[in-house]
């Protein structure tokens, strides 16, 4: 047998930019803002270099930013997390999610997946030793249904991982589904770890529903952010960890020596940001929604079914008449059309959707007009 | 069976940080420097927030830092490594270590480890399922020797793991040590992951040598160093990682679901820092040797016996005399002397070893004084 890492391709977001980068392309793949996030912020990060130590900060976190995490979840989200014992600060959501599944899972122990899911989650809980058991959702609608949850859960679930909002198909999952995933949780004596970095890039009046909210659910959740998403500025790098304390022990002894801290001075400039004021998510919210728009009524008019999307950096189309396949059409529109997208298959471990094709967003009008344009040669060639 | 994380008590650096401020103690435990490192490579961490890119650097690193890393180790090793291959950037030499030990061990593969260690090691191990073999160094010399290599090593040796310089008793292994240890790898086809973070901090004119510089270990060495310890940031959470291509691309793959990637503006300064000329580097070890020598002289004067130190930032003391043991001297001396320190049973999983403290000396002079005048109580009192 080999080890897990070595039988794994390159993340498809990285192999993507890099071709994008080769063919001069632009790139709608990898899921980053254009832009440097904002200025504050950064100048934020820079004064903190000077002003806070930059030695080893406490392995939970810079207090001052755990406090800021606790201050902005229960204005946003209602939430009521103690800062010093229900919040972690992680080098990024990626380490948050490796370690709580690292810190729970035993090997043979059972996790429930969804997919479309994020390339990292089934390779990670194969590091584990965990045994996986897949929920597909479909397309158009990608909703959490009670038979398949009552396909996969038993006595043997230890964990389920959900992604909500979720990428790639841009879906925001409510109390009708949550609700529901939140019973087989209670009824099997799981722990949730809910990956929720897209909870504020939310769009048209839909408030994002925290599953550690839903009844019975607060002691049995482990809820990820991410500064990266919250402030458009991905290379940061600092996520963060909320959980019961019982929990949070058991998180802690694994971030603890995954990566034990992050940089002190990225945590501070976060600090500052978390408690901007609501003009600043509205704001954010209302540009991203503006250029999701700009973007679905560009593809449409060139010939794209265009599906919906609720949320995230993300829309998804429908290439079933364009190309064999996902991987055939991003292959093709990168080298031969200069756009970068992301193949949907990529999210599937059972590989029966293999027709959309993911392109992000969060781009300056000129760019996504400039790859609308270029991707409209292939309806007019063919 | 409990997850493996959460048998786990907090780490003993954290824990006795913790223990420093509740008694205002003088922390000479966790290893970090006062200060806060060089004022031109921070300097250049804040031009870097505006200059370079904030989303997402390439998961392997930027291509800045890791051509920096290249032309640092043929210039000061004689390493010649390509950049693009065999060079990776991770968060922090903790993640480094973690990736490989998730890369290389399936369960029940052996990794032979060398106690004293770093106390992350045998919990990652554990958590691979690796099978750890230990081999026991013994005080005052810690010398590695052929007979318990050979009773360690077999065809189920998959990993060794060194740290060269070695933390806590700041042992530098020499071409014996290594050779020793090179020819049972080499025989029994064993990849060596060297923990080589102090190898900028040795003394009285040694050189380190890389364990990957050995006969026939260029192709089975990873290599690991840190930005941290090199500049005296240890908050910043950059290291590195070296290896063979063949290796690299199963490390690459546990990295990218591990951190990702590494704050791009950190990223950037410690490409600048790391072409500073020799003087840099000189300096550093000489400040750092004047700092071993004032706390040994101080330390031997008011009647503790010091042992030798040839690298890292630390020096042990034997406490026989003076406790129980070791857990007992530094509960004590934190809370009645107000000095902190680390008990060296901490880094020995069989526990035989127990009447060593580990001080860490890369303070200022005055730190150091007073840490010295506090703890001249203890033999005043006796
Ligand atoms: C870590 S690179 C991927 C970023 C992202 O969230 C996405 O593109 O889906
Ligand atoms: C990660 S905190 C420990 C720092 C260190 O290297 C030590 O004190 O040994």
């Amino acid at each position: 047998a080999h080890p897990v890492f070595a039988e794994l391709p390159e993340t498809v977001f990285e192999a993507m930019s890099r071709l994008a980068r080769q063919h001069s392309a632009i790139n709608l793949g990898q899921g980053f803002p254009d832009g440097q996030g904002p200025d504050d912020v950064r100048a934020a990060a820079a004064r903190a270099l000077e002003s806070v130590s930059n030695q080893y900060p406490p392995m939970m976190g810079l207090p001052s930013l755990r406090s800021a995490i606790a201050a902005h979840y229960w204005h946003h989200q209602g939430l009521d997390l103690d800062p010093e014992r229900e919040v972690m600060v992680t080098s990024g959501a990626t380490e948050a999610l490796a370690g709580a599944l690292m810190a729970l899972v035993r090997p043979g122990d059972e996790v429930v997946l969804f997919e479309p899911m994020y390339d990292a989650y089934l390779p990670l809980v194969r590091r584990t030793g965990g045994v996986p058991r897949f929920v597909t959702l479909q397309p158009p609608h990608f909703r959490i249904e009670a038979a398949a949850l009552a396909e996969v859960f038993s006595e043997r679930t230890r964990v389920v991982l959900l992604n909500n909002p979720l990428n790639p198909s841009a879906t925001v999952f409510g109390s009708d589904d949550l609700g529901l995933l939140a019973g087989f949780c209670r009824r099997f004596d799981a722990v949730a770890v809910c990956d929720e970095v897209w909870e504020h890039v939310i769009f048209d009046e839909r408030r994002h529903l925290p599953l550690m909210a839903l009844p019975g659910m607060r002691e049995r959740t482990v809820k990820i952010g991410s500064a990266g998403k919250i402030f458009s500025l991905t290379g940061w790098k600092v996520g963060f960890v909320m959980a019961a304390q019982p929990l949070m022990r058991v998180l802690s002894r694994a971030h603890q020596f995954l990566t034990f801290t992050t940089p002190p001075n990225l945590q501070e400039a976060v600090a500052y940001g978390l408690s901007k004021d609501d003009a600043y998510f509205e704001g954010m919210r209302a540009d991203l929604a503006r250029s999701r728009d700009r973007l679905a009524a560009g593809l449409s008019r060139i010939g794209f079914t265009v599906l919906p999307s609720a949320g995230t950096y993300f829309l998804t189309v429908d290439v079933a008449g364009l190309a064999d396949d996902d991987v055939t059409f991003c292959e093709r529109i990168v080298r031969e059309h200069g756009v970068a997208a992301i193949p949907v298959s990529a999210f599937y471990a059972q590989g029966n959707v293999r027709h959309l094709v993911r392109f992000c967003f969060a781009k300056t009008d000129a760019t996504l007009d400039a790859a609308v344009e270029r991707l409209a040669e292939l309806f007019r060639a063919g």
